[in-house]
């Protein structure tokens, strides 16, 4: 387990796929990365990284709570210290994980996420994935239940690299990944069977151009997943926030589903389809012992959960399905 | 007028101005320029350029036809000779101007948007000032009319910028520059007192983006005028045309006026004005002897001159001011 | 043995060790390298390539015929059509070697040079080894023969990679690679425990400078075997062809070995000896079959083999070892 | 004389000469020169710039003193400041100036170098001339008096560019700029009439590389003036200083004159000429009130002038002519 190196995992990985043709803009893209420090709290992360117990997992489970681990590969010691240990590593926020039998209990169910889409999907067996703004990687787990052979997540946020990096010590040989840089860092590659991204497109003040870099990384008759915030409105609807959107800042344009259609076709893709709708629930996403900040049920207009505290309708989210 | 440069031009231009920062900058972009053949015609348009007469102009002005020279500075030969040179450089899209008493009467009676906002934009008077997609340049002559100290006019279009060189090498004292290059290419000066960008937010996939970057061009308490289409319609809605509109290809975002407006406040702009709006008629959008393609009328629906051929709004277009 | 890719062969090898560090480097190298067509003749060696039997080699010994293969490993057909390709990569310069046992007796004897140090140079047992200027990488056998563990020849000539890449495809689990790139295009990995350079420095401008460039690639307390053409002289001498020396061109410095010894200590190199001197013999180069055209014995005087054709003194080369 | 811009004022130099190609380049340069902290007193140097006398100057020479102002171009208070001002600027080398009727005795009487060569070198008239190594200047206002057009020097040391602002702010007519960056920095202009390099040679480990380099900034049919140490020796004879030579770090190559001459030869320089020779004195080169650290004579061993302390041969320098 000593010297892990996710760097070169991440090589071996792709040196017999057709990733191998972009081999030289990983190295360069992890070569940057490494050489400047992203986030204040970076060396301890790093640091805590290697305190965790060096043992091997006896048990792994990719399902609803992403499980790595039980009490008895650790000492009840170890099991105590290791608590505290994933506390420095708060806010988590897509889970739920259970490591060594201690339950992380993150703000998203993002199971309910999935139970909603999975069968809507394709099928994963064998296919080479890229999920793109990935956060922990819980969806990572998830994909490779769903058989996939190669996955990549991507995800800016440094915290969310170190929480995928405290499950993948214990995973060394599955074929799941993480770089920690946007998806405008990498190459068109054009070498993935299958792209996710899930609440990311709301972020984008370029959402056709957004749409246009994750349709390069999508291989011929691929699919994109696509997971968003709608409105309910005309199809030359959108919503743009003066200014917060449920307290988030940085939200940009919220289509009406007709209109996320439209610009997913006008950038190319075919066969798009919404394969769900779901008001999110104060079930879904919450505060918790693992997520103390404020939460969904304060961004949300107290006297009327259909509104934000904003006035704007309530978070209306939908996934769709479209081809290359 | 021999060996006229109008690098150099630029260069003599902006070294005693804020702009002079930027000189090294500049002078990548037209080093990158003159390396590379921009369109097929190009060398054509090179060699007739050295063939206009070599003369002073006695005469110029820029009202309404912007005029340069009158037929006394040059043999009837060399006018007769000359009107067959221009016509190498259509189409003539912007205009209207008279050369040598030639008339070049356009496709777009660019005099009339002049005169819809020269009364309501700031005053131009010792102002430094970019016009983002310039076209042949026109309206650069009609702000230098208006008392512009230095104005610098950006459009990618190689024909256009050989048509402003044409005119140029008989205004070599007048502190008009052109570079044949987009917007992206240059560096964010925050150096212009006023931006002027007519025609281009419409065919930008990226319409915040695009703003950011007008802005990133405007000192502080600078002003942007913008004129793009818009659509007559609520806060929330925007037009986007699934394939053509209007016979054009790469239409993207047609926003209401408010929606406009709320563009321009998110990426910071301020005091937002809308100071006219116009259905485009076919007296200013038309064919002639100098742009014999199709236009306007062919792209209306011809029973109905409020749709487009396709069946959207006709064209309907608004100038606004704002302010950084 | 389809679809050998040396690149990634050439990953792989440097994954686990220290020059994992400079694996971006590589990447980027060799992208450059693939993206041009670096010799007319290439696209025919790399098509050749192909066409070469498609066996396991049952022998394989890297003595002083390096030999790989038998004749009972390919057809009597496929042996007799060998010949004639192998033919295509001449002329063949270091050798000799032996190929399902056609013989290929190239122009130099290298086998004699190796016999003249190999007892005087440090055990190459487990070690890193890097070969600047390999040609055909006869060498680079030999030091697997000495028990190097990892060795990288670095050549800029192009039909040498190709001559080289027909013993590897044979080969593929050795540990020995090729970059056709020049020393100046490697970091300064300073990850190398023995460098060799062998028949380079004179054809240097730059002697300094390409001995402190050797020096970067060598680790601490490791080590430098280079041999060059040197002069008979004082100290204080130093030979410069005015214009071909022995008929080669491009050759600039050819020390006395009290100035060459000088000129490593001054780049920083310790403990510097010289193993062994000797003229070059009309045995150990000369034509062949399989190097047709003029060699030494054309180079010289006829009169007097103690001088080159130009009247400067006969080859004279020299190896030294020394220290980091 | 507020707001001098030595940047703007070079490119205004060359926009109409040969050297307006490379402006790009230039400007490159000059931004990443500026865009960093070259010394540790840089801060210091560039402050008290801006306090030197703001007035115009009733009188300049540039004879073998170069002269600049008079007494009565300053108050009596100023001139006294003055003093202690341009001791903020010491070490001074390269001499001598007058600056308001203060003499600067420079540890150098560059003066007595002028008047060896002076007579021997090519008419300056008119040309447009590079001095690489300039030092604080001293030669490019001589060469100004000989009557060269455009001179621009050359020179990475901060001080010494320093130095040379201090009087270039009163001579803002003069066609003299100063680059303060080593040759490796420039393009290959091949615009210079006349490449002058004193001084800088033996400093050099790559002697051929850098005559090339030099030869790479000379138009066809210029000349090269080129000074640097050499021994009495034979053609094949080439002193390399162990460690320091006359106490000077970075001492490599100095050659025989002929071994000079076959350098010049081998890069291309024809018409190879040597103009001058000489034991450098201790009266040209000695500690002064300006520069009051150890010069020649401590250099010298005490007994025997004709060997420095280490025993290597005295300081002999000569000069040379040579074309393209």
């Amino acid at each position: 387990m000593n010297n892990y190196d996710w760097e070169k995992a991440l090589y071996l990985s792709i040196l017999d796929t057709p990733l191998a043709a972009w081999l030289s803009d990983f190295s360069v893209i992890i070569k940057d990365w490494k050489s400047r420090i992203h986030h204040a709290e970076q060396n301890k992360w790093e640091k805590q990284l290697k305190k965790f117990p060096r043992t091997e997992v006896t048990t792994q489970s990719f399902g609803d709570t992403v499980t790595i681990g039980s009490e008895n590969d650790v000492s009840s010691n170890a099991q105590e210290h290791l608590r505290s240990v994933l506390k420095c590593y708060m806010p988590w926020r897509k889970g739920p994980f259970r490591l060594f039998d201690i339950d992380i209990d993150t703000e998203w169910r993002s199971d309910f996420k999935w139970q909603r889409i999975q069968h809507h999907i394709p099928d994963l067996k064998h296919k080479h994935v890229l999920d793109v703004g990935c956060g922990s990687g819980y969806h990572l787990f998830r994909m490779r239940e769903a058989g996939a052979n190669q996955i990549l997540g991507i995800d800016p946020t440094t915290l969310f690299f170190y929480q995928f990096s405290i499950f993948k010590q214990y995973l060394r040989q599955e074929n799941i990944h993480f770089l920690p840089v946007p998806l405008e860092s990498l190459p068109a590659t054009g070498a993935f069977d299958v792209v996710f991204c899930m609440g990311v497109l709301y972020h984008r003040h370029d959402p056709l151009t957004f749409l246009k870099m994750l349709k390069s990384q999508i291989s011929k008759n691929g699919s994109l997943i696509i997971e968003t915030l709608i409105i309910d409105g005309e199809p030359n609807e959108v919503l743009m926030p003066r200014e917060r959107y449920a307290q988030m800042r940085n939200v940009y344009f919220i289509p009406s589903a007709e209109m996320l259609r439209l610009w997913l076709e006008k950038v190319g893709f075919k066969d798009v389809e919404m394969i769900e709708k779901n008001y999110t629930s104060t079930q879904e996403q919450r505060s918790t012992e693992w997520m103390t900040n404020h939460s969904l049920v304060d961004f949300l207009n107290p006297d009327n959960h259909k509104l934000t505290i904003e006035g704007y309708p309530a978070p209306l989210r939908a996934t769709f399905v479209a081809s290359t």
